[in-house]
C-alpha cells in the first residue's frame, strides 16, 4: 500500500447475540482523500456508545451497519485538511468519525469543540452523555423542589451526570446499578442520597425503602425489569424520561413491555416520554457551559475511563454493554498536537 | 320493612372472568336518612362505566367494593332533602349514587347541575365522558393543525367525542372500533376522515393505510393489541393519551405490556401520558360550555342509548364492556319531576 496507511475497526460478521470483540477485525486502508465539501479528520478519542449495538441492527434512528463496514460512533477528532471550510490544520472538532485513525466527514457534520479542561471531558461530561443527562434531567423529567429522582444505570456514563445535576439541583436522587461497589461510590463519593442493587433478591424491597413517598422522575437507561419496578413506585404525576435501553441492546429476544403501560400510567397520572439529545442542538452550547461551571466548581464530578489505543475499542463496547464500567469509557487513539499548535487564533490556548 | 323502601343493586358475588348480570342482585333497604351533612338524593340516570370492573377489583384510585356492597358508580339525581345545605328539593345533581333508588350522599361529594338540553346529556356529552374526551385530546393530546388523530374504541361513550371533537378542530381523525358496521356509522354519520376495525385480520394494514402520514395524537381508550399497533404507526413526537384500558377491564389475565415501549418511545420520541378527568375539575364548567354550545350548533352529535329501569343495569355495565354499545349507555331509573317545579330559582326552566 501506497502513502500513509488509515488502521480502521471493521465489523467483521453481523453479530449475533451478545457481542464479542471477536466480531471485529482490524484492517488498513490508504488515508482518505477528503472530496468537496469534506474534511479530513484525524481520531483523537473514540465513544464507544451502548446504542452502537442498536446500530448494528439498524434498528435505530441512526441507519444501520453491514459486515465489511467501519465502526461508525462519535469521535473527538483534529482537523488534518480543513478542505473548502474555515477550519485550520490542529482544530479540534466533534464528529462521527468511527473507529479508524482518519476519516473525511461532511464538512456539515463537523462541530469545532471550544476546548475547556481535557480533551476527554468533551466526549464524557461536555459531550453527548453529559448533554443527554442535562435535557433528560432537566427538559424532559422537570423535578420539583422535594422531589426523588431515580437513576438506573447511575454508575454509567449518563446515569452518573443525571444523577449528579439531581443533587446539585437540590432533589433525593437514588441510583440503581448492578454492584455494591458502585452504589458504595454513588453514595460515598458522588452525592446520591441512596443506591440499590437491581441484581439483588431484594431489589423490589430495596427500592421501596430508598423512595419511602415513591418516585416523582425516573430516569430510565436500561428498560426492562428495573422500569417496571420502578413503574410500580411511581407517584402521582410521576415522570418516566426514556434514555435508553442498556437492558436490551445486546440482545436478540426482545424483552416484555412494561405491563404497568397503560393501566398504571392513567391511574397515576404518569408522563413517559422519550427523547433524544440530538433534538436539542440548539441549546448543547448552553448546557455545556453550565456543566463545565460545575465541574470546575468541583460539584460535578467527572467519571471517566481511558483505554490506550484503537485496538481496545471493541473490548471497550462489549465492556459498556456489560455494564463494565464506571462513568464513562473512552478509547484513546491519538494524541493531540499540542495546543499552542493546534489553532493559530489562540482560542484554544487556555486548553 | 316499615317506610319508604329503596331498590338497590348489590354485588352478589366477587366477578371471576368476564362479568355476568348474575354478579348482582336486586335487594331491598329502608331509603336512607341523611345524617348530618348528607343529602338524600333519588336517582333519575345511572352511568354504568367499564371502568366500575376495575373497581371491583379495588385496584383504581377510586377504591374498591365487596360483595354484599350496592355497586356504586356515577349517576345524575335528584335532591329530595338538601339537608343541612342550600339544595333545594327538586334541584339535579350529579353524585356517586350508585345503583339504587335513593342514596344518603356527603354534601362535598353533590355537584348541582345546570341543566341544559335534554338530562341525559349531562350523563354523555356534558359529563364525564364528554369532558374526559375534551381535556383528552385537547390539553393531553395537544394536537397541531395537520396532524392524524387516531381514537380507540371510537363508536364509545369517550371515543365518539373525543373523534368528533377532533374533527372539529380541523385535525385528521380516524376510529378504530371492532366492527364494519360502527365504522360506517363514523364516517357517514359523524365526519370521520377513516375507521378501521380490529377485529379484521388486515387490521395492521388497514391502520396503515387509513394513515399514511403515520400517528401523531392517539387517543387510547384500550390498550391491548391496538395500542401495540397504534405506537408501530407513530410520528416522531406523536403522543399516547392513556385514556382507558377497555381491552382489559373485564379480564383476569394481566395482557403483556406493549413492547415498543421504551425503545420505540425513545426512537421517535413519543410522549405517552395518562390523565383522570377529576384533575381537571377546576375547568369542567369551561369545558361542558364549549361542549354545550357544539352540540346546539349540531356540530357535535350526541350518541346515547337508554335503557329503562334499575333492574337493566347489569346487562347495560356487561354490554358495554363487551363494546355492546354505541354512545354512552345510560340507566333510566326515574323520570325527574316537572322542571318547574324543580328549581325555585327559574334557573332550570330552560330545560
Amino acid at each position: 500500500m501506497a502513502g500513509p496507511v488509515n488502521r480502521r475497526l471493521v465489523l467483521a460478521r453481523a453479530p449475533t447475540g451478545a457481542l464479542a470483540a471477536g466480531d471485529f477485525r482490524m484492517d488498513e486502508a490508504p488515508v482518505p482523500e477528503p472530496a468537496d465539501g469534506e474534511v479530513l479528520c484525524r481520531t483523537l478519542l473514540i465513544s464507544p456508545d451502548p446504542i452502537q449495538r442498536m446500530e448494528m441492527r439498524a434498528r435505530t434512528y441512526r441507519g444501520g451497519l453491514q459486515a465489511g463496514d467501519v465502526m461508525g460512533g462519535f469521535t473527538l477528532s483534529e482537523v488534518v485538511d480543513g478542505g473548502g471550510t474555515d477550519l485550520a490544520p490542529g482544530t479540534i472538532v466533534s464528529c462521527q468519525a468511527g473507529w479508524q485513525e482518519y476519516a473525511a466527514v461532511p464538512a456539515e457534520e463537523v462541530v469545532p469543540v471550544t476546548v475547556r479542561g481535557p480533551l476527554t471531558h468533551h466526549l464524557s461530561v461536555l459531550g453527548m452523555n453529559g448533554l443527554t443527562a442535562y435535557f433528560g434531567l432537566l427538559d424532559v423529567g422537570r423535578p420539583q423542589p422535594g422531589e426523588t429522582v431515580v437513576v438506573s444505570a447511575a454508575a454509567g456514563a449518563t446515569g452518573n451526570v443525571a444523577g449528579q445535576l439531581a443533587r446539585i439541583h437540590g432533589y433525593r436522587v437514588v441510583g440503581v446499578t448492578g454492584s455494591d461497589e458502585k452504589n458504595r461510590m454513588l453514595v460515598d463519593e458522588l452525592g446520591f442520597d441512596a443506591a440499590v442493587n437491581r441484581r439483588s433478591e431484594t431489589f423490589a424491597a430495596d427500592l421501596r425503602a430508598a423512595c419511602p413517598e415513591g418516585i416523582d422522575v425516573y430516569f430510565d437507561n436500561v428498560g426492562g425489569p428495573v422500569l417496571d419496578a420502578c413503574l410500580l413506585r411511581m407517584r402521582p404525576h410521576g415522570r418516566v424520561v426514556c434514555c435508553g435501553v442498556l437492558s436490551q441492546y445486546d440482545s436478540d429476544a426482545p424483552a416484555a413491555g412494561p405491563r404497568a403501560v397503560p393501566g398504571l400510567v392513567i391511574s397515576q397520572r404518569l408522563r413517559v416520554e422519550g427523547f433524544v439529545v440530538l433534538d436539542f442542538a440548539d441549546r448543547w452550547a448552553e448546557a455545556a457551559e453550565q456543566l463545565a461551571g460545575w465541574v470546575e466548581s468541583g460539584e460535578l464530578r467527572v467519571l471517566e475511563e481511558v483505554d490506550e489505543g484503537l485496538e481496545a475499542a471493541p473490548a471497550a463496547l462489549v465492556d459498556v454493554l456489560a455494564g463494565r464500567n464506571v462513568g464513562k469509557r473512552i478509547v484513546r487513539v491519538a494524541e493531540a498536537r499540542a495546543p499552542a499548535e493546534r489553532r493559530p487564533d489562540g482560542a484554544s490556548r487556555s486548553a
